[in-house]
């Protein structure tokens, strides 16, 4: 298949077993069997994309779109082991097509990593606010297909307010657009909408519309340390009902700083059980206004110890500190998992604490990061997974956490998707007849089912 | 049936020629014949609103939503005079359920007005942003089926931003949650804002869970008049790629300013060309310090004079008169036909031209105003549709209009829907794939076709 596959394309395949062994991973841990494609596909042109999916039609088998493969839902890895799975992997389709500065927005190839972008369009003093934690990596086709948004999304909204068009490869091999590349559109049904967040199951990105905007003057960065959890949770709730509006309202626990502070020392305080890191961006006035406010918001929420940052770098080291907060958790122990749940924003303390009940109760390490502002909590855990126990405990613990999150009104993800991980508790997640709609629209994407199976639904 | 319907719910029914008349028509004219329903069911629970799906299903009649009945694009119109349209208005339900301030989220019934909504919420300093020129009257439940978003698109995103949950009433007659109430969740397809926009086509909203964000300390509001409409177009362009962010970026061309003035006189300037009605909102601080910016831009920009206002009545002042341009319009001649066209925002000068044009061409006045920060326009067509050569000339405009905005790249609708009277360009303006798509869709929430017939696809 692959000679005939190189026949039909002028597309590079990878098949030797050890370039396609990476490949049967993404960041998820494999709590299951670990199956290996049957060959890698690295398209250049959207039709070598086409005639791999029409190939894939005929001959019956699945396709498996992938980035950066940073998945942590088991998102784009293989999900039988049948030997009838391409993978295809963009990073031959990674250029930003056209940066149009008149009417702020970006046409760009589906592997274009997220921080290269914000570095180009920069240039123009624009700005695209989407910034999950991974973003030196990250790609803005996996970022549309998990609908990863990251901490700014507290201010400036979810991926899916920044992508204006989409051009994709359908479960025939046609190219279809779905949108227009203008700011407003209801001509017809939402479907750009509908696409992103479908975990690569209705088709392929093979080009897509950003809307941008102007880059904000300034940012200011704001650590505020708590004695306990339930008072950083009050303080979340006191910013929200506040004229001041961050770009970010991020929370970070005790463990977590700690870990951070072990592998990647930043000078972050690790005496308090919980910190809010707070981003305020736009001009150097209202900065200054707002943070005036937050400051006497933060002192009347018991805010044990407050840090200014407005310098450039001391910003950037901060940033870069919380971003390395799961790679930081991965050197506790041979497996990190990072999860994704989200509640109401008021919530939030009870949630931490459930999870650090759960933590204790399976002696299972968890530093709990999350975007507050959203009732976004990330927990990263920590252990062994070829430690039996472990490995049966944490399974449990995850049993325990998503049925706790339903329980309390929440949602099994808001940015990492449900990919294989998850499927089993979207019985309980999603209503029956919504679930059976999406059935039904995944069908009217894929009739084949060659896209992405066993994942999202 | 009407002895029927009555007997099986606790509904209030319409049948008397004369109180179900009005409800032939919404705001937009009658170009094709009109049609009465056979009667308006007022229902007061989702229970009645269920049993009317079902029974309609059973009796192989029709059912059209209807909110405040402005829509433009005869979207809540009865398509076909065959007297088996139930046209479901639903004044009666019209609460506002629950206002979560710790959450920020508001719980509504569809019927409620967004004007209302913004006074309700005022009270603890929230905000929806949302802002139909005809917030007074129009409802959630109109603005969720159009996606109707007004001026304030421009800095905080369209009405789909603000949406977190929808219960619906489906093609069977069963309610469906198609969300949560959250502010973020990706846990499985996103079929609420599949839903916004599908202009009643499939489904009932019954109750919605809208998204609200602290209230704006302050807002100012600045009027830019220029010489002509390229200078005003190109300052649009510097404001857009300028790190000034106002919260509104409208435009008004001199038969706008003129007939306000004339109609609902508030001491706009009228020998100007073209005037740009910036709003700025956040802090005092942030506001004094981009209006400095701002002033700039349009000085540089050869705004020949510019009006600042801080003072709140006069500020409310002119929004009422910026609001009453369709009312004053309607007012030079028997009836006004105002469109809703998108194009990229550099366009916006070349789009108004056309438009005048087409109005010089044809012999119908025109008066254009639109959201320039999303080039979306909005021409104001006022003329006598009684008059059989204006009504062949307007109908003839119309079709220079759309087709000339999809030459440009444009579209059909940014806001006001595609309705019965866009359809037939439709053909034009999506893919056809993703036409077929929408189609298939259609048949998931609405299997019996009971829904809005002839309207959207």
């Amino acid at each position: 298949m692959i000679k005939e596959l190189k026949k039909i394309t002028n597309c590079e395949f990878l098949e030797d077993k050890e370039d396609i062994y990476p490949y049967a991973y993404d960041t998820s841990v494999a709590l299951s069997s670990v199956n290996v494609p049957f060959c890698v596909a690295l398209p250049e042109s959207i039709e070598d994309v086409q005639k791999i999916v029409k190939y894939a039609i005929k001959n019956n088998l699945v396709i498996i779109p992938r980035g950066a493969g940073t998945c942590h839902s088991a998102g784009c890895r293989v999900s039988k082991d049948e030997r009838r799975a391409i993978i295809i992997h963009f990073s031959k389709m990674n250029k930003i097509i056209e940066i149009d500065e008149k009417n702020l927005t970006a046409k760009v190839q589906p592997n274009v990593v997220l921080g290269d972008l914000q570095r180009a369009i920069d240039k123009f003093n624009l700005f695209f606010p989407p910034d999950p934690s991974n973003l030196e990596v990250s790609t803005i086709g996996g970022a549309i297909a998990l609908s990863s948004s990251g901490p700014r999304t507290f201010k400036y909204g979810q991926i899916k307010n920044y992508i204006l068009n989409l051009k994709i490869v359908n479960g025939e091999g046609e190219v279809v657009e779905l949108g227009k590349d203008l700011r407003k559109n209801v001509t017809g049904y939402n479907l750009c909408d509908l696409f992103i967040g479908s975990e690569g199951t209705f088709g392929i990105v093979v080009e897509a519309t950003l809307k941008l905007i102007p880059k904000p003057a300034c940012t200011k960065l704001i650590l505020a340390y708590f004695k306990s959890i339930d008072e950083a949770g009050v303080c979340v709730t006191k910013i929200l009902t506040s004229n001041v509006q961050p770009a970010t309202l991020d929370i970070l626990d005790d463990k977590t700083l700690i870990t951070i502070e072990k592998f990647n020392p930043t000078g972050l305080y690790t005496r308090y059980e919980a910190a809010l890191l707070i981003e305020l961006d736009g001009e150097v006035e209202s900065i200054s206004a707002e943070s005036k406010k937050l400051q006497t918001i933060l002192e009347e929420a018991h805010a044990e110890k407050i840090v200014n940052t407005d310098d450039k770098k001391a910003n950037e080291d901060i940033w870069k500190a919380r971003r390395s907060s799961f790679a930081c958790c991965a050197k506790l122990a041979p497996n990190v998992v990072t999860e994704d749940i989200v509640v109401s924003t008021s919530k939030i303390p009870e949630m931490i604490k459930f999870i650090r009940q759960l933590s204790q109760k399976y002696g299972i390490m968890a530093c709990i990061m999350g975007h507050a502002g959203d009732g976004n909590i990330h927990p990263n855990f920590a252990l062994d997974l070829e430690n039996i126990t472990q490995l049966r405990n944490f399974k449990e613990l995850k049993d325990e956490l998503f049925k706790g999150a339903l329980k309390m009104g929440g949602t099994l993800s808001g940015e990492h998707g449900i990919g294989m991980e998850k499927r089993v508790y979207l019985e309980d997640a999603i209503n029956p007849i919504a679930h059976s709609y999406m059935k039904q629209i995944k069908q009217v994407f894929d009739p084949h089912n060659i896209f992405n199976p066993d994942k999202a639904i």
